[in-house]
């Protein structure tokens, strides 16, 4: 028995991030799913390496599918929820930029790059269809924001959201990514569309991306 | 018996593009492969699909893993390739945009979307190696160019790479690619670079893009 701090003492040391059986199942298994691959990872793998009984993963989980629809839909849902607090008085390109800093911090700030599992094929059959419309819906506010910019129809406004899933094949590729990675995506996100004067425009989406508790360095 | 013209009478009708059976063996792995997954096909599953036996599949690869090696480096030889005939007399900014664009239509134009199998777990393994190092060796080719254009510890020389990259993503939500993609591409990575006098570039870069054969219409 190990003691934590205050509060009940532990049955055992947590061997993973995470204060729930859940948080930690959520960790185990998106190491698992992104070093091993979703097809080979089975749940019995996923409680073995919690230190759990797979019974007791399914009081968490009905299914594998279940677990890698709570991961990926954790991978947007905190954007959506900052994108929905930005002031529509800001200027499109002051919105975009703080979307495109925030989301990118968002993409990097986790243990494993999750965005890497977008493309499996299980991800398009319909128990992921809540998280394929939010990412959709992110995509589209993108591309709004942006054709305030550039226009209705330049082909352009879509840009802006490639840019910012791109950390996602950044974070692949090298181990260890640059901390000024979101403020360059972002700056990269306002270049695409031809938009000058873009360190004011900056200037005033840093302050509204450095408001955000969630991006604080501790995090 | 069917005849296909002149030549030898096939014995039966092709399923699949393709003038070897090695070529209906990579074309029915790449639609299992992007559409059920690599983990969940076998080369029972490849061979029943082109209409062939295991036995006569293992006379052109010996492994799964071989189709996936083939596939991939299929997809960045042909611009590899390229990038070497290009002349060094053009000015950075004119090969690094005919780059972009030759990359960008190759990417969008074999039948089956094979980007979407970069970032998975098993390309990590030894067998993947000279795959990795071609990719590798392009995403170098991409940021020295840049490099020429903004400077050598200039962070935004990695973003051409994954500007073409992005279509990879781009043709996965996406059923239908816009014919302009890889002009669109082109132009957006000299734009994150700051390069003006874009029109002249595009120009120059294109004369260089069409004069290659495998980019014609007929393809």
């Amino acid at each position: 028995m190990t003691h934590a701090g205050p509060g009940r003492p532990r049955l055992r040391e947590p061997r993973r991030p995470g204060a729930t059986a859940r948080a930690e199942i959520l960790d185990a298994a998106a190491e698992l799913f992104t070093t091993r691959g979703f097809a080979s990872t089975s749940t019995r793998l996923i409680a073995d390496a919690v230190g759990i009984r797979q019974a007791s993963l399914y009081n968490h989980f009905a299914t594998k599918n279940d677990i890698l629809v709570a991961l990926l839909e954790d991978t947007v849902e905190p954007t959506i929820e900052f994108d929905a607090g930005l002031d529509d008085n800001h200027p499109a390109a002051v919105r975009l930029c703080a979307l495109a800093w925030f989301d990118t911090a968002q993409l990097c700030a986790g243990r494993w790059n999750l965005g890497a599992l977008y493309l499996l094929p299980e991800v398009r059959t319909e128990q992921f269809g809540r998280f394929r419309a939010e990412r959709e819906q992110l995509a589209v506010r993108y591309r709004d924001l942006a054709a305030e910019i550039v226009g209705e129809n330049d082909p352009r406004a879509g840009l802006p959201f490639r840019l910012v899933e791109s950390a996602i094949a950044i974070r692949a590729d090298d181990e260890r990514v640059d901390a000024k990675l979101p403020e360059m995506l972002a700056t990269a996100s306002l270049d695409v569309l031809g938009v000058s004067e873009t360190a004011a425009v900056k200037r005033r989406a840093r302050a509204l991306v450095i408001g955000v508790p969630d991006l604080s360095p501790g995090r």
